[in-house]
């Protein structure tokens, strides 16, 4: 262990997790697989040379203590996660976790004790690839842990609940659904992890600061007109779904551009009958709308919903409008949020504030205590996928500035 | 055989060639099969009771001949396709036959001759279900089939050679290769056919003579862009190939309104990566140009290519554009489109000529004769679907223009 060079540890370290995976020559790692046990069993040994206590919960989450100065003390979290999706990068989910753990080597080597102890928190699910749900390793930290997903079955037809007796995990319901701590115990939650977005390289910044974990809207539209031949029939008398569609495209795109910090994403386009020499009857879209201020993103949406009716009636194609999923904004906490710009101004880097457009832990342990997230610059704004890549540079960067918040957080 | 009311032994005779269908529930008859053997010994079987003699030719066509009143007298063609597409209606192709078949059996019926021959023609293959090849039919007629298109095989690894050699024709490339006539021998051909269109019906119109069938552009288009995460990647860093195509799709509509007759169509888009938190990186889309002049159709070609090069330059997409095949137009012959429209308007109705924006057999054999093409008002313009829908009452307007059309053809 390098000592003198941490950031080229913690870079190490995911490349060898990397090597943990359900699938030969690619990352796949899910929730109780057999690659998740061998990936935390590393993990577990890493922790205990960094002077941590080490033990998994229920779920399967990996946890491991740094002692604070005094029994008595309070308790700051730290982590992120170790599954992936199909085909992943070796950096969303496993950075936040190793650059914790550096953090906690260092204080280690120095034999340094804080005002208060250090939990390192290694979720064993949040990308939710095996039971397609969501963060299944906080919410059973939380005790916000959704019962009804223990008889959801994988692709193999295992539940939940045998996939987390067969991790050595317990499914009783009492155990899920309790909180590990008092809200009072705790100083908060931090999470470094990688931005997955292009702004910090666009900014020319290794980091910035989480303002909020945007809410999120997701529609299902339809736009039904008429099928015809696309040599007989005039545009005259045509009801073409696939126009309506284009501009409700732009529509979605233009008021979007007109509020910062809003984005809206048609994703998912399907056109039927879908011939080249047919015109299309009926389109199939989906619609993303994020934003960290609820009521900007409640707006555009209502606006959005104004326009595919415009849309409609101009064109007498008939719309389907259905709201599939609501998230609200969950804000980082303030206090939190201006501990890490103050450490970034001091330590001499640019201070950007930015939202995250992408769900993560902090947003169910933002239920149990005050939150607040580091973002690392990745290259492109890549990721779930193998090309996903930090640069050792901002990794250091990122150990430098946890390491200096976890100084200036006081014990109250 | 009601000779009173021609139209619905049509209508009856339609419903009957539909029950000869390679798929159970739904009428498939492809070049060649054993439905159209079938099919082809009824229509046989009613021209011979008509006062035609019967013949098939090597391809596989069904020819009936009504001589006139000499035996130097020229050969008047009349006629369509008896194959269908898949899951098809009973009236596209099959309607000219009986149509033409009416009036010689009225002929007949009265013991009546004209100064010239009547040639009843029955093709083959004019969609091109079971080789992808359309017009087999036509081409051998005019002795402008394509040696090539011999070798390709059907589905089931079957060559068009083969499947010729089983329907009792031959395969012989001289015989295929020959035309059947001399120019000089024949007055030009005239065919019936469903609009597949709603132009007549939007107009009230039982009938309209056919202008032109317009030239068409087929082009295969390709956006690319860059594919991103639709909840971190701000508006302002987006390369979304689906804004791009939208702004196309609109172009190409808005330009198809501004030229009278002018149509396009983009029937195919396909959308990748293709989830609902994705930035589209890449949409492939195909574009469908067509007028009935040929200066008209290029000119909106070269300009959609502009635009879409705009597009590309403005958005920092990459553009594809093939053209995937081109088809000029083929004008109907001047004098026999005023034969027509002379015919219809001393009968009493409304004169509507109209260009065809589907391809016909009428194509191929205007590379031999003269050629005229009256359409048939069809409920909806829908055609290739079981709902394809003729009413007895313009049948019989149909049959009674095309009578009084053969009593006006000059002998020259």
């Amino acid at each position: 262990m390098t000592f003198a060079v941490p950031a080229h540890t913690v870079m190490e370290r995911c490349d060898i997790l990397a090597r943990y995976s359900e699938e030969s020559g690619r990352l796949t790692r899910r929730f109780a697989s057999q690659a998740m046990r061998q990936a935390m069993e590393v993990v577990a040994e890493w922790m205990r040379a960094a002077g941590m206590s080490v033990q998994y919960d229920a779920i399967g989450n990996l946890i491991g203590r740094y002692e604070g100065q005094s029994a008595t003390a309070k308790t700051l979290l730290l982590g992120s996660h170790l599954d992936t999706v199909r085909d992943a990068g070796r950096y969303d989910g496993m950075l936040g976790v190793m650059v914790a753990l550096a953090c906690v080597e260092r204080l280690h080597t120095r034999d340094k004790r804080l005002p208060f102890a250090i939990e390192v928190l290694a979720f064993a699910d949040e990308e939710g690839l095996r039971y397609h749900s969501a963060y299944i390793g906080s919410s059973a930290i939380t005790g916000t842990f959704d019962p009804a997903i223990l008889q959801l079955v994988d692709a193999d037809g295992i539940t939940m609940a045998e996939a987390i007796r067969s991790y050595s995990g317990n499914p009783d319901l009492q155990m899920l659904q309790t909180a590990r701590w008092q809200r009072e115990d705790l100083l908060g939650y931090c999470e470094v992890h990688i931005e997955q977005g292009p702004v910090l390289e666009a900014r020319n910044l290794p980091l910035g600061v989480v303002s909020a974990i945007s809410g999120q809207d997701r529609i299902a539209l339809r736009f039904t007109g008429e099928a015809g031949h696309a040599g007989t029939v005039p545009m005259s008398l045509r009801r073409d779904a696939l126009c309506a569609t284009a501009e409700f495209v732009l529509a979605a795109e233009t008021l979007a551009h007109s509020q910062p910090g809003l984005v809206a994403t048609i994703g998912q386009l399907n056109v039927q009958p879908g011939a080249s020499n047919v015109i299309p009857g009926q389109a199939t879209l989906s619609l993303d709308v994020r934003h960290q201020d609820d009521t900007v993103r409640e707006q555009a949406c209502d606006h959005l919903y104004d326009q595919a009716r415009q849309i409609s009636a101009q064109r007498n194609v008939a719309l389907d409008w259905q709201l599939v999923q609501e998230h609200r904004t969950v804000p980082c906490t303030p206090h939190l949020v201006r501990l890490f710009e103050q450490t970034i101004e001091e330590a001499g880097y640019p201070v950007l504030a930015l939202p995250s457009g992408a769900g993560h832990d902090a947003v169910v342990l933002s239920t149990l205590t005050d939150i607040t997230m580091l973002f690392v610059r990745c290259r492109g704004g890549v990721s779930h996928h193998p090309a996903e890549s930090v640069t050792e540079e901002d990794v250091m960067v990122a150990i430098t500035i946890l390491e200096r918040f976890l100084e200036r957080v006081i014990h109250p």
